[in-house]
């Protein structure tokens, strides 16, 4: 069906040698009292430790330490306002690449300046007159650049699978693993550890409720494209999946949720209240899914992937305090 | 000097056998940007991932699980409106002991939930016309039960001292250590391990500015009295060390640090923002103080021991937001 060859769990293990050493190896953190409310056994995967904040720094390590010599002389371009632009610019820092990240003018000022921080030379574009993808390619075409892409690519996708291969390396095999679904990468990846290393683990890969592209493209079995959804989940405010992601994610995951924002902020809050951790909202999506699916899961050994804790803190103050 | 006999380190080696599997071995956190900003190799002991959210389920549970048949029977008082209520009621709870714990009547309506539902019972009193010590004791009295106090007693702050053996035996020997300081327990027990384990490390105890009663003693050799200190590290905010905590934190400890309410701001909004975790003021006083010891600590191994992550969301908004 796929004219190109996917990637498989071989590659996810190539991946893990790539950034042993240089990736942090995130740790596992539980709560009583959440195992508690749940009747279950629950063990967060928390990549908001991980290398600057969010798991998108694997993906983008394991990329770009591929790269041959010309490719890492003339360097690396990405679009993203997000979690892959700094992966990428943190990786390329580490690696000595040169690296080019297209940006919205609107972005966080934030962002743009931890992105100009890792030493990327950072290229602003109107979000509303211009095509940021055309812009990428454009600068990788004149100047000879590589470009990678946040989740379809199979470098990608591979690297972001290290990190349930480590949740079950350190946690043993689990009845069921919820973790967020924007584009694809992580689910995908994480996909080929689970079946490699889990076979029975019951995967669902969780949306915002007003972006659920991945649930109709997992039902249909084609790729739906949808309109930019509009959810406090701005890591999985993606509108589609892609060429690579998908058929892994439709061969090897169980099925796709959906959680609204108002469950995400109140996971947002328990997070903090509770296991004194920051987490972006995107990264709330698998605890906001898990709790939904409580009577499923009762008596049973859960994972549940935190993606990122990538938020501005005033923003984080905004969001929470809304239930309070 | 001292008329009774202080605690070793062979008590905190014993505490440790009590608490393991009970207590959470809580994971060694770093962070490359502070070593990037400190020039130094910084290791966070995340005591804010504790159960309940901070230390004192150390010395509370180790209190407790040395009660006789016929203390345990009789059951425990503490007075205290912080972690150490939430401590010994969760410890009471799990050892299946009757727990007193006398709180404020002003004490925060979530604190007061919290223990409740630990199963302890509340008792109020009225802080400005009521002396809480006298109240403990006559409970203790009348009901033949144990007081045990939040830091002045060899089994609490044997206890506590569980925290920087699981450090240095995780990171190896450290040249600098810092720690908050309140009445000492954490301090103390921590240096009994400090000792033991890492010799010719450098340990600070850290105050908030505005009560300095430890740095005062620490200076002059005699327990030196202070008014309650205003300052937003309410675990801190004690008015003098102990008959036990005092002795050994003289003996053991290089010295004692201040840190200004405005720098533990500066540190909470540096936790959240770049390490992603929710730390209340008094668990940011060792990195407050690490970052003034700048200079002097350049090319060092440095632990820094975070006590807790118990704070309202709301006022570590209010907190946090200050600075923005």
């Amino acid at each position: 069906m796929t004219p190109f060859e996917l990637p498989t769990y071989a590659d996810v293990e190539a991946a893990a040698s790539r950034i042993a050493g240089v990736a942090h190896r995130t740790p596992v953190q539980t709560s009583r009292t959440l195992n508690e409310i749940m009747g279950a056994e629950v063990f967060f995967k928390c990549e908001n430790f991980q290398r600057m904040g969010a798991f998108k720094f694997r993906g983008a390590f394991n990329a770009l330490a591929k790269f041959s010599p010309e490719q890492r002389k003339a360097g690396v371009v990405a679009f993203s306002s997000g979690n892959h632009a700094q992966g990428i610019a943190l990786s390329a820092k580490i690696l000595n690449i040169p690296a080019t990240i297209v940006m919205p003018h609107d972005a966080p000022a934030a962002k743009v300046a931890a992105t100009k921080g890792y030493g990327a030379t950072v290229v602003m574009f109107d979000r509303y007159t211009e095509d940021r993808e055309a812009i990428g390619r454009r600068i990788a075409d004149e100047q000879g650049l590589t470009l990678i892409p946040s989740y379809d690519h199979p470098d990608v996708l591979s690297g972001q699978g290290t990190a349930a291969k480590e949740l079950f390396e350190d946690v043993g095999a689990l009845d069921y693993l919820f973790m967020p679904l924007g584009g694809g990468g992580l689910l995908s990846g994480c996909a080929l550890s689970t079946r490699a290393l889990a076979p029975q683990c019951i995967l669902y890969g969780v949306e915002p409720e007003a972006g659920n592209d991945g649930q109709q493209s997992f039902r249909s079995g084609e790729i739906v494209h949808i309109d930019t959804p509009k959810t406090i989940a701005d890591g999985a405010q993606t509108q589609h999946l892609g060429s690579y992601t998908f058929p892994i994610i439709h061969r090897d995951v169980n099925d796709i949720l959906t959680a609204p924002d108002t469950d995400l902020v109140t996971a947002m809050r328990f997070f903090a209240a509770r296991m004194k951790m920051v987490v972006e909202p995107t990264g709330c999506l698998g605890l906001a899914a898990a709790l939904k699916m409580k009577n499923t899961v009762k008596g049973k050994r859960v994972g549940v992937l935190i993606s990122g804790g990538n938020i501005d803190l005033e923003r984080f103050c905004s969001l929470t305090a809304a239930k309070a």
